[in-house]
């Protein structure tokens, strides 16, 4: 049975206590926030949960194996480091870290104490993300053209983030998961709008060799929730929309025809050489992505396994993000990798 | 009775002279193709309409008041000083021309001519547009935060241009007829799949001074067909959705409540401080844009009066083009207009 | 504060305990339920609430003041009668119970204890139908031309009721809480697939005095699931779409022209005489139905309001189905109530 | 060459003269109709045809080898039966004719005089209708459980007949081509609402033996236009929207599981038995159905082939139509066929 502790519960912690105890092999011992009200919620919901407002009460704590830790970005380095130094495992809310030279010094942290770290990037873990994992695997796709995203939202402003870090961290690890190829450049552009300096609109472009780009659209400000990406192959293209309960995934018979390895001479002459074929919809399984995390969670820190969002993987984001950020201040330049 | 010659039979032809054909005080006299397809099917459908494969036939001619230039973009500087030249009033297809120096030249040259230039831009023309055009007239959104388009389809690729000379004339158009804004500068960025050096995909920034942002998506390799332009204002934020027949244009009462004028630190303590109110979808009039600017265009010649499509703003939407072509060629980099 | 007994805890009861439990005024105090399985839920998630196998441990208790029956319909009449004669008020599941002579006795009983009957008819506190049937009262629609209710599913079959007493109850009393007209007669159709005499799909007809119907499809056996109302009235009319979490609710400014006292002659002569006007999407309270439904009860019971939804409501949804059934049987005929 | 006549230039009669005259194997020649409005247009459009206001110029012409009837229902057996006598085919618009008595006298007379009826049942010829039509005839979904259709709109008012008469034969003709069985019973139901005795919203049920229902809503005062139709099997259920460009048709695999020969007792205790596959869509044919059934108009004409759409398909749906309007006049009763 890991026995873990849970630091942070604001918006997303009570799903992380509600989810690590009601599965098997895993129980919530102690939950730290430094808001009372936040305490007397897990309180009233959960009477055998131990509650504090110290957070060391968890991390040095003999009985608990795992930190699982909600809290704001900028305070995950250094309560990441201190659960790692007492020999507790690290489950943590994306994104990873504040920049990459601290996500380096807690992967290499956790390598010598031979402990695990898993990033919270949820996405991994639904349905629709397996199912079309599963169809690029199986070449479904064939070589892929484009990954486009969009998410956006009349949604909560962050205080302390703009929308990249708070929206981007979701799309970039789907699209890494996904497409399994390092980025060659970054470039990001953004706006502010409310007399602060935090960008509410965002628009970020990701450069891969050979001809593959990607591209995201993150808003706060959008009137229209919409979360919708496009992944376009040689041989078929998918929409996924996350917002409907049927139905998420359509996989397109669409392309140009021959197109792979068309001419444009070729392409002069058969200007209507399109494919337009049947569309597919295949069942996504129903899960909740995070119920799953959390099992796979337990699977990895009892086995041993390394898990597919890892340190590296939250690393792997956070670069892209310290990327796009660097761009946004450069008016948009291309950030090489 | 305005008498025209219409060079260009191909795609767009026949809609031009169908609705220059239809409206009083004009008749399409002549149709100039090289095709003898092209011109065959114009005998079919017009007996009475005349048929050459010479465009001086058409540009030279004593009878003919003004020249419809229907053609690939390449040819349209010549044809149009050509006809300038030659007392002509012109209807030019978008976009105006290959570069800004043509487009000068040939405004001026219709300014000492005392001529009318029109290009078809044809969506200022649609129920839509103007019924957006008149509630930011009406201030109905306040101040604007961002423009955000998404042109995509399965399209037809074209031979001789990218994507971003193919699809954007129109939302470039469509952006500063509302806007009424100059830009600043402009990125773009796009990916070419298919051996040739024609990016099929493509992402536009266009940045204005104070915080507004537009951006452009246009695709010829989406699996699905999607015209959506989202325009936020301080007041209320619009969605157009082109490709419904009903409900086209949605305006939403959202938006950060005070959202103008608040300090960070208010946001701090009021995070939720959102405002979702009714949405409301005026009617459109259901009127063919062609139609109604094929009539404006007789106006126009009429009275002297200058378009809103005038070369000015051909040469407006040249520019934006061409700064994107450099950004482009660039990588990415910001071009300053 | 009320004290409330709960009885039954299968597929409803859950959210009826949760509820009741979060409100001020109220509290469970017993929970009964034959299953163990149920019962071990109850007690894990509230740890202080009784459980019990044996109905009479709640409707007996000196403690409890009200008792929520949330059982098959066959047992509702037993129950409810016991606990009235106990003195206990009594909130019911839908529908009321099996005939109307059912019903009529336990309001006589309700009426001479001077209890409340409280039938869950929950939609009736839901924000969509709050909103309609305000926009009703302020004559908003004008007078009413018919009232549309499709509620298909690929659904739980039910093993006891068919399609129509599982279905219809919602709807049925949605429909005379925005009009209330009483019916003049009611016809129904329907049928079964699988080797039972349970309908799974079924068809009602209600008719009014003047010229308004009302019709309704329910099915079990639906491969996409449709909750949608359409409500016309002479000056507006009205599409909910229960499914989507924005714009539930489309008021359309449509209909034929005068066409309130148009006649024939004037019709033949203006066959277009059609009024398109704006849609207008109100915002709805996102509310949970069911908790405001669960304070209402708390307040009659207190102040001896008489519910919109008592046992008469009840009543009059258990008449209509009890003529849908009628109807059914006769192969479709017109039933006069 | 087929030489053709056509008697009325209304609403439909255009797309009736375009059609004929753009197939090879047939011409229009001539142009009949009352209204001098009409003729001029039928002029201006196409100077080659006759035109007329007097139907004997066609139906009595030695030139002419066939007549299209596009005219009000109460016109059809009258210039139908003439244009038999006098040796003419006949392609004629739906509804056939206004009683079965009338279609029995033409189908008779077309048989003894050897030439052919065809009714415009347009929909038949889509490229929806038959890809479904495939699909059944493929057993892709099995035993069929219902057929279910909605038709509404903010429509055309007729002066003439009802939206039964104007709307149902539509979908009563799909039906039966996809079905073919023949129905045991009708039943019908509908309001009137503007002081004449014409009923703008309607239902009907059309009875099969086995357990197979049909079921039409047909409007002309609905805010929203609707045309979609749900087909169950017990392999697999149909959703086809016929409003939508793209993925027409929506095949999914869904039903419950062992659900043909289920018992109730099974249903009791697996009552979750369902099967929730994945969806499909299959490509449907882009074409005019108007011009497919002109060229199958021709090449049953010219080799003696029975049209599917012949005076039996016209006048089953007459007889339904019949039916209805019976029950309707019954006030819903069941009328026997």
């Amino acid at each position: 049975m890991l026995k873990i502790g849970v630091i942070g519960y604001g918006y997303w912690g009570p799903n992380i206590v509600r989810n690590f105890n009601s599965i098997p092999g895993a129980s919530v011992v102690s939950v730290c926030d430094l808001e009372q009200n936040a305490l007397s919620q897990v309180k009233n919901n959960y009477p055998g949960i131990n509650i504090t407002n110290d957070c060391n009460d968890i991390i040095k704590s003999k009985e608990i194996d795992a930190v699982a830790i909600i809290t704001p970005v900028s305070t995950h380095y250094a309560l990441a480091k201190n659960a790692l130094r007492n020999g507790k495992h690290v489950f943590i809310e994306k994104p990873f870290v504040a920049n990459s030279a601290q996500a380096m010094e807690l992967i290499e942290l956790a390598e010598i104490k031979n402990l695990t770290i898993m990033v919270d990037h949820t996405f991994l873990f639904s349905g629709a993300v397996k199912k079309i994992k599963q169809l690029i695997e199986e070449d479904v796709l064939g070589d892929l053209y484009y990954f486009d995203s969009i998410r956006i939202n009349l949604g909560l402003f962050q205080k302390d983030v703009n929308v990249i870090w708070d929206l981007a961290p979701h799309d970039l690890s789907i699209m890494h998961h996904l497409i399994g190829k390092e980025p060659i450049a970054v470039a990001a552009t953004g706006i502010s709008h409310f007399n602060d300096d935090i960008e509410n609109v965002a628009y970020i472009t990701v450069y891969f060799s050979g001809n593959l780009i990607a591209h995201f659209n993150v808003s706060w400000i959008s009137p229209v929730k919409i979360r919708t990406t496009l992944i376009g192959g040689h041989k078929k293209m998918i929409v996924w929309n996350d917002l409907v309960s049927d139905e998420k995934i359509r996989v397109y018979d669409r392309g140009v025809e021959n197109g792979h390895s068309i001419t444009r001479e070729k392409l002069n002459t058969l200007r209507t050489s399109y494919r337009i074929g049947d569309m597919w919809s295949p069942k996504v399984k129903d899960v909740e992505a995070l119920k799953c995390e959390a099992e796979y969670f337990v699977e990895c820190v009892e086995t041993g396994k390394r898990p597919i969002n890892d340190g590296v993987a939250g690393l792997r984001v956070v670069r892209m993000l310290e990327s796009s950020m660097k761009s946004l201040k450069m008016g948009g330049e291309v950030v090489y990798m």
